[in-house]
């Protein structure tokens, strides 16, 4: 068994197995506090309660809980392995929203039969929790859960790997166009891969300016254009009205690559066929597209990115989801629309601009950091991000109004 | 607004709403750890599980982690309030199994439009956890409910307010007999109440020695006999074949009162019918169905039980559900059977019979305490309760071949 296989092992299973426990926030120490934490006294928050639904915030530990669920579909690059399989993964996470953004956050993971029980079962649950992430839940089932428990929940409702991923992945890339020199409106852009990620990712790189015309999504048949037949409703948005078939085809002349398919699919040969400063994000985790020092030998005018910590420029989730939850949260929104993942984006991308705090490097074990094609994104040891995405997000929510509070203290996450 | 309503409430709402948080277990202060709990080092126990589901023991949280949940249909005494309105009652659940047994718990709460839909929500949340507390679900709906649900997973599933209940009421009572000189097998019992406590309390009575046809039960319609039409199912396995009619009619010569019912529905008057040394247990919350002190006016060789802690023998829950969780859990045990719940009732009523330690003096408020008629079941502070109940329920788990961890550690909860 490898070191590090060894070593990730033992992290979950010592000192106790799994990663979260459940601890209390008030006293429990003699029969009053119990009076009071139990019968009789709890009748008191219950009646509350029945009278009006929002004290639930006031008096339980809703408005700070997210639950992570997750069918265990499509659980990182591994597949479809069931829900249980999945528990560690939804865990992690749990434990990043706390490390992170101080939310307190379970995980879920739901066996079903078909999606619509799927859906209810997790509308059945919701009002248990302040905000839903949905995780690692396959394609193109994904989308029709997330929309209607959207439609069918009163809490903020997220799949992370859409809409996570896609907000990280377009405050880089605009950060990367910047310093191209290149505008979103004007750059061509191959998307390789067509599961949730991608259509998130571009539907948001849409919202930022890109235009659909200039997009080319490949799936495992090449590029989806207008004259394929049976393509699913998500696919089907992005069909281009092109003779190109091929990643050649589409390669030649592109000034933006996104990588959200698998291991080594990008052929390093392409890289040249691409028009001068180019952009690639090569997203397959753990194995990119592409490998960095690979795609470097092939063009000294790239500025490249991966999921990977390892190498500069890291497209990493945990960069938004604790942050945007917390900032819904915050002001209760009871979504999280376009306007707050755009607020996100545009945070994250100012961060990214401003000098970085040592400790930053220290706890990334990196001696500098700035702004450039080394570094076009925040690392996600940065403390400055919780406040400053939650309150870009929680403002964004006040002012297209989904949020139930309608002001943000002035002392906010100070 | 009272005093101690007012108390409640600030207990609630601070020093954060709510009554527990969820916490990390392991490391994430830099890249590396977090290497480790998410991505890549998480797909380690991710493929073990998919490897064999009992990986997920060993590497998630799930083997200590109980789901409190409920549908709100019938909170403590306050009635069918809906799903969110218990979530105070589901948290001071959580919160009690962790003080008492350190177990994680959490709360869930869950909409429905049928029986049916509640069980399949459950069921398809089942895996993520060890065990699953139902609590405050109306009859006779949490029967079929119970039923249903351990058939359909491999985790124990226990209804509180029905177990919990009849076990801590058993040690009560037959130590109450025991002092009253009287032998379960030969005593006339009157159940005031029909519902789930009551039916679950007659039947664990019944496995510990009582006769059927010595129960006499009353619902709102007086004496449940053998020519009442359209009893439910439940109430008809304790149709009495009797003349017997009305509240006086079975307390004349009863030995037994167990009231579960509502307050004040005892008339005082009735205690002077009871045989000599007679056992008034007066469970309904907060208000008894007939207040002690009244009660000893009458009739002064009487051993009276109410719900409340500030009066002796207070027969409480929290003596036995997080404990019998706690033994279940620790040799992964896939129910709680009758052999269980008896040993934890014998393991009650050994600890009763023991000499108090002083910390419980303290915690209880009370200056000694020694086995009789003031002090018949323990005190839910003495710490002495985890180890004997949790140790007795996981032998009988063993024994009774529901375990599937076939030894306890020498030290075992030392």
């Amino acid at each position: 068994m490898s070191d590090f296989r060894q070593k990730a092992l033992d992290y979950h299973q010592f000192p106790s197995p799994g990663k979260i426990s459940v601890e209390l926030t008030t006293p429990a120490a003699n029969v009053d506090d119990l009076a009071l934490a139990y019968s009789p006294g709890v009748a008191e928050p219950v009646k509350e309660i029945a009278a009006d639904p929002n004290a639930a915030y006031k008096y339980t530990a809703k408005g700070n809980m997210v639950a992570v669920i997750s069918n265990g579909t499509a659980i990182l690059g591994l597949g479809n392995l069931g829900p249980l399989a999945s528990k560690p993964v939804m865990e992690g996470k749990a434990l990043l929203f706390k490390r992170f953004a101080g939310l307190d956050s379970i995980d879920i993971e739901v066996k079903h039969r078909t999606t619509e029980e799927f859906i209810n079962t997790v509308a059945n649950i919701a009002d248990t929790f302040g905000g839903i992430n949905l995780e690692d839940i396959k394609a193109p089932e994904c989308f029709e859960i997330e929309k209607e428990l959207i439609k069918r929940c009163k809490i903020p409702i997220f799949h992370d790997d859409q809409h996570g991923t896609a907000i990280v992945t377009a405050a880089g890339m605009l950060n990367a166009l910047e310093i191209q020199g290149k505008r979103i409106e004007d750059v061509r852009i191959v998307c390789m891969g067509a599961g949730a990620a991608a259509v998130a990712c571009m539907e948001l790189l849409i919202k930022c300016g890109a235009q659909r015309e200039r997009i080319y999504m490949l799936d495992r048949q090449g590029v989806i254009h207008t004259r394929r037949d049976n393509l699913t409703e998500h696919k089907a948005l992005f069909a281009n009205n092109t003779d190109k078939r091929t990643l050649e085809d589409v390669m030649d002349g592109a000034d933006v690559f996104l990588g959200v398919s698998g291991p080594d699919l990008l052929p390093p040969e392409t890289l040249s066929l691409m028009a001068q400063n180019p952009i690639v994000f090569a997203c397959s985790n753990p194995d990119p597209e592409i490998k960095p020092e690979l795609a470097h030998e092939v063009r000294d005018d790239l500025i490249m990115a991966t999921g990977r910590s390892d190498y500069p420029n890291q497209v990493n989730n945990v960069l938004c989801f604790p942050f945007i939850f917390r900032g819904a949260l915050d002001v209760r929104a009871t979504a999280i629309n376009d306007e707050m993942k755009v607020a996100a984006v545009n945070a994250l991308r100012s961060v990214s601009k401003e000098p970085v705090p040592e400790e930053v490097l220290v706890a990334s074990n990196i001696a500098s950091l700035t702004f450039g094609r080394e570094y076009i994104i925040p690392k996600p040891m940065d403390p400055r991000l919780c406040k400053r995405i939650a309150t870009a997000v929680a403002q964004a929510a006040i002012d297209s109004n989904v949020a139930q509070i309608e002001q943000l203290p002035d002392d906010y996450l100070a």
